[in-house]
């Protein structure tokens, strides 16, 4: 299992993508997106994800150079277009979008339709935080979770994500499944061979299972297995309707796709609400009251088993610091996809490590 | 203990405001939020509520006809001041202004200060959809909850609604606490003299109980015992980041408290955001596209133990149906401390009652 710096994860994934026909802003985007997953942790949406973009690219899903298209505009809103283009390219794009129309009338929607996979959430509302706005992002994609006394998968794990500013402490970053787990981690376990907690998934027969391979169509592990059988909501009846109301936003708001009837693996559809702070509070004053508050709770009491009580996104900024140092280590299944279809691009990813 | 039909109930409400030194259209409002609690099954949000708000009228914590304010204001944004005026009255007001302005430039977020407790919020965002818009409120109050990894109540039970029109099926009305459970629900336990699911509550030295008593300050049961002990998060680090998220848009974002600051057990400070949604795609193909993921869910395969699988607001609308037919029975607490406030102001509630 080798482990590379983030130049060198830069460096794979931007010469991939461009050998696979992305223009060098394209990959740059992507690029960005993928490498910082990896960098925080969240290796479910790291370059592994490279094996399906360029599979997309070749299978025609994702289309290079296509372009981001307003389709209906208020002053306030927007109805945009992907054209199948990558998905963190178009998703940045809305972002900018609507970070420009809550600059201008204080507050912004922005949906996105015909969009690719746009990767880890938490990258856009940081975007929004650091135009010192609050930002909102919440996607659908492939069904993988059980309603509420359901117990066969008919949304998305509909994650969603807020980025708000803070003072001298961290920003506040969430970036949560509304399903009681995402997918990635379920996978992550098959993998690792190891049992999951009781009451995540269901079997594809509905009952209830610990054994990751039960949510998936064997045979396994391939890298894109299909689900077969249903991860659970969070928390029963709340993150089912969150998730359904993840559903309608990105879905029936841009009179495309809702969750059961997602077309490819790769379709994200999204929604995206930006708040101009300084319409409200000065911004001083506000970034004021987060620092207060985040400091109050992380000098609370903590419970039994804690050191530590963490804000949204603070594990993320930890992990980041120490993989920044010590590296990422590609898993040996996903190091070879991605040397192979380096290899039939020309491009030699081994010359990349170290020594 | 007495069952009243709603008639009864309003007119207990009504008379009881009125002679309180609350306006015709004050009561009226306030009626109508408490009174519909009621009916769909959420008695902590009904007319026992009816004795903190006389109290609270009594010592100038809510003030009958206050001033609805407008101190800040931009195309898609305001803040309001409610001037402590009775929660439910500001709080439509704000959802009227957010209403009107998202008509006007597609969607628009209004904030609310100096507000009494709003009661329910499904009623907010069910005026969103009734002029065929996605509601969204948020409203902060109390500390009761535990942050994840703390055993301190740091943070409201934050409560959040969504509501969005569907076409023949009944409309989506989410109304969820960020908690695993609403403080409500715990009360009622505690009358009742029921033990709680683990995993619920903490007591006051932090350690996890099943005793709903654990929660509050001795001597029990009064009515507004004060919380010594804390709700846990719903699903963990996922509630406990929404519910910042919440503190943060009510607290921070209006320039006033957040959680632990909270000045008076009513205090609530309110997030309203609503969008339009023909400026994204006609609402007839909206409300088609919610209709067919709506009917696709609830004919999907049902777990064990559910016969049905439901959207959110649909059991408040059965419930409904159930207790406008058999009236809703009041505990011999509420209605004897009701009856009591009702004499005091030499109106028989008694009166009221069907022979």
């Amino acid at each position: 299992m080798p482990t590379l710096r983030r130049e060198q994860l830069s460096a794979l994934s931007s010469g991939l993508l461009k050998a696979a026909g992305a223009s060098d802003e394209e990959a740059e985007i992507v690029t960005r997106n993928l490498v910082k997953a990896n960098l925080v942790g969240a290796d479910s949406h790291g370059i592994l994800q490279l094996i399906s973009y360029v599979n997309g690219i070749r299978s025609g899903v994702i289309k290079p150079g296509a372009r981001f298209e307003v389709t209906k505009e208020s002053p306030s809103t927007a109805l945009t277009n992907g054209n199948w283009g990558f998905g963190q390219v178009v998703c940045s794009k809305a972002m900018k979008l609507a970070i420009s129309k809550a600059q201008k009338v204080g507050s912004a929607v922005v949906c996105v339709f015909n969009c690719n996979h746009i990767g880890r959430l938490a990258d856009y509302t940081q975007m929004a935080l650091e135009s010192d706005m609050i930002g909102f992002i919440c996607v659908n994609g492939d069904s993988a979770v059980a309603p509420y006394g359901g117990k066969k998968a008919m949304l998305s794990t509909n994650p969603l994500s807020y980025g708000i500013p803070a003072g001298k402490e961290n920003p506040i970053i969430l970036d949560i499944a509304t399903a009681i787990v995402a997918e990635g981690k379920v996978r992550a376990a098959l993998y690792k061979g190891e049992k999951l907690p009781p009451g995540w998934i269901l079997d594809s027969s509905g009952k209830p299972s610990t054994s990751p391979a039960d949510l998936y169509q064997p045979p396994l592990p391939p890298a894109q297995a299909k689900i077969s059988g249903a991860i659970q909501p969070a928390a029963g009846h709340k993150g089912y309707g969150l998730g359904l109301v993840v559903a309608i936003l990105t879905g029936a708001l841009t009179g495309t796709l809702c969750d059961p009837e997602i077309i490819s693996g790769l379709t994200n559809t999204v929604y995206i609400n930006v708040i101009k702070i300084d319409e409200f509070v000065a911004l001083q004053d506000f970034k004021n009251r987060v620092d207060r508050l985040v400091r109050t709770i992380k000098d609370s009491p903590k419970a039994e088993g804690f050191n530590e009580i963490l804000i949204p996104g603070e594990a993320e900024v930890i992990e980041e610091e120490k993989r920044t140092k010590s590296g990422v280590t590609i898993p040996d299944f996903t190091w070879n996809a991605l040397t192979k279809l380096c290899n039939e691009y020309g491009f030699d990813a081994e010359k990349l490590l170290d020594d």
